[in-house]
């Protein structure tokens, strides 16, 4: 059997992460013991939040611990077992090692790869997808006809927020970093307008010509600026569902910006911080109706895959340049 | 009759307002026309929403007009009335002009002098009353054995603030202004830990003592830096009432501060801005229980008077550095 390569932590990066944040070492493939599978990984989810782990600073997830691998969304194969409930050849969903094989004793979920493809499971139909469907629904509350803008609107999740909030009857308005990410959101995802954030003169009169009726429901997974500039536009009795921050992860110390609480006063704005886990308890209801959109072609979806475990760190630092499309996704191996 | 005083709005302020702000006008007295009724102000609410009308940016009420009489919460007697609804000697509550004496057609609330002083209508069983009632109970739903942190707690709006809480179980800390207040707020109010914010070395460290077990509910009247120091210690799943930012009410422009959005994510806050008329509906409910804590000696409420109409603009800037304990108010006339 092969040596098991694995990506860890080798040191707390200051500000944005480096190739020096990560170290690959390579150990003995671990045999299982009693009541343990051994896991071959096929893909990684590469995923923004990782980056607070990264830091020693608490938060809602405990950080990485320097020296160990590193962990995140993987999809693998069962290659050996010792667990009753998993068999060999099955496909399974976990929290894993960034590495070629992982021991569990079995918090895993099986997927049927003949449901959808297995990269969906980290993607539409997995964490960024639940992320996307409670955030704009539980929080966001959109109505038909509102006006609901995303910010990180061709990620894998500001892209399904904005698909889902077309079905729901309302006018779209996503920001992005490219002309070609938003030139796919309005072609391809049916966005009514975007915004590219890094071209655009004042982000400011950008949002007010795009949402010429103000902003009733805002996604935001970037915040600066970005948010600002929303935040000058939000009607009465609007809501933001605050999913992601990701303009500030590699701040090393908290950034300064206007203070605009008082816009949230005086437009009695309601806004609400999450994580997914906090609907833990309703995937199952979320996931059957996100897959039948999904089967009926009413929510699509783009991935950017990176080959090889090796290219993982790239992978990740490539999330704060915005050079994804959709989901990010290390392929680590094929099927066996 | 006399000639009827009228303080009106002069100019628009920069900044902080100053006695140029107001003109002191005399000006005939009113004669009511058909259905109209004459109204001698008794007592004028000196508020600080006032500061936000005096500019000409939108908000949730129009702004005042420059040359117009300044307009906020008046209790009165009818003192001519050609209206069959209202009497001469009956005490009315209204929305009316800082003069002494107001044409009204009838947008008025009788008053009984017999179950609350006058006074009150204006502070625990009107506006702040209110205000102090539903924004604790509907966005904030503390529960008993939870932290909650009010700013401004001094004031007409926070002192009921942080006594309901404590009728709720709740430990109390209030943020105030000076040593004298904190006293009160400790000794006659039953708050549990005071922070003086203008003494104080640290904001940050003095919430982190005040709250060992962090923030469950912050109730904000003021922004700044001192909504800045509770956002660090907000509990996971805490709820934040945004009541008012009277700290940047003088601002020319925005002012800078911490990005703590990043806070509200991590910690799933739900932060929503109010405004009171926005649970009009629902008045009557909050009025018959506040009454009832009242009348039980549950709550306490102090008032700070001025007396004269012509010092209602000296009592309004005493908003701004903080003069007042429970409602600021003018007296300008003694019922007849």
């Amino acid at each position: 059997m092969p040596n098991n390569v694995q990506i860890r932590l080798a040191s707390r990066p200051k500000g944005m992460p480096t190739e020096e944040t990560f170290s690959v070492v390579e150990a003995q493939v671990p045999t299982p013991g009693p009541g343990e599978v051994l896991v071959k990984t096929l893909y990684l989810s590469v995923d923004p939040y990782m980056r607070g782990r990264m830091s020693d600073a608490k938060s809602y997830v405990p950080p990485f611990v320097v020296g160990d691998v590193l962990t995140g969304g993987v999809v693998g194969q069962v290659v050996e077992s010792h667990n009753d409930k998993f068999h060999v050849g099955e496909f399974v969903l976990g929290e894993l090692g960034w590495q070629h094989y992982n021991l569990s004793s079995g918090r895993l979920t099986k997927l049927n790869a003949d449901l959808a493809p297995l990269t969906a499971y980290l993607g539409v139909l997995g964490m960024p997808g639940m992320t996307a469907y409670f955030g704009l629904l539980d929080i966001g509350r959109p109505k038909a006809g509102e006006t609901v803008v995303v910010s990180g609107a061709a990620g894998a999740v500001g892209s399904l927020v904005g698909q889902i909030a077309k079905l729901k009857g309302c006018r779209v308005v996503g920001i992005a970093g490219s002309d070609d990410k938003n030139r796919y959101l309005e072609s391809e995802l049916g966005f009514d307008a975007t915004i590219n954030y890094k071209t655009v003169d004042s982000l400011r009169k950008a949002v007010a010509a795009a949402c010429p009726e103000g902003v009733d429901v805002y996604f935001d997974n970037v915040g600066g600026d970005i948010t600002d500039a929303v935040f000058l536009h939000l009607n009465d009795f609007s809501r933001v569902a605050l999913c992601g921050q990701i303009a500030g992860y590699n701040a090393e110390k908290v950034e300064m910006g206007p203070r605009l609480l008082s816009q949230l006063l005086i437009h009695r704005v309601l806004l609400k911080g999450f994580i997914v886990s906090d609907y833990h308890a309703d995937y199952g209801k979320a996931a059957v109706e996100m897959a039948g959109w999904l089967k009926e072609g009413k929510l699509k979806y783009k991935e950017t895959i990176v080959d090889g475990l090796e290219h993982a760190p790239q992978a990740f630092l490539g999330l704060f340049r915005g050079d994804n499309i959709g989901k990010q996704l290390v392929r680590v191996a094929m099927p066996e």
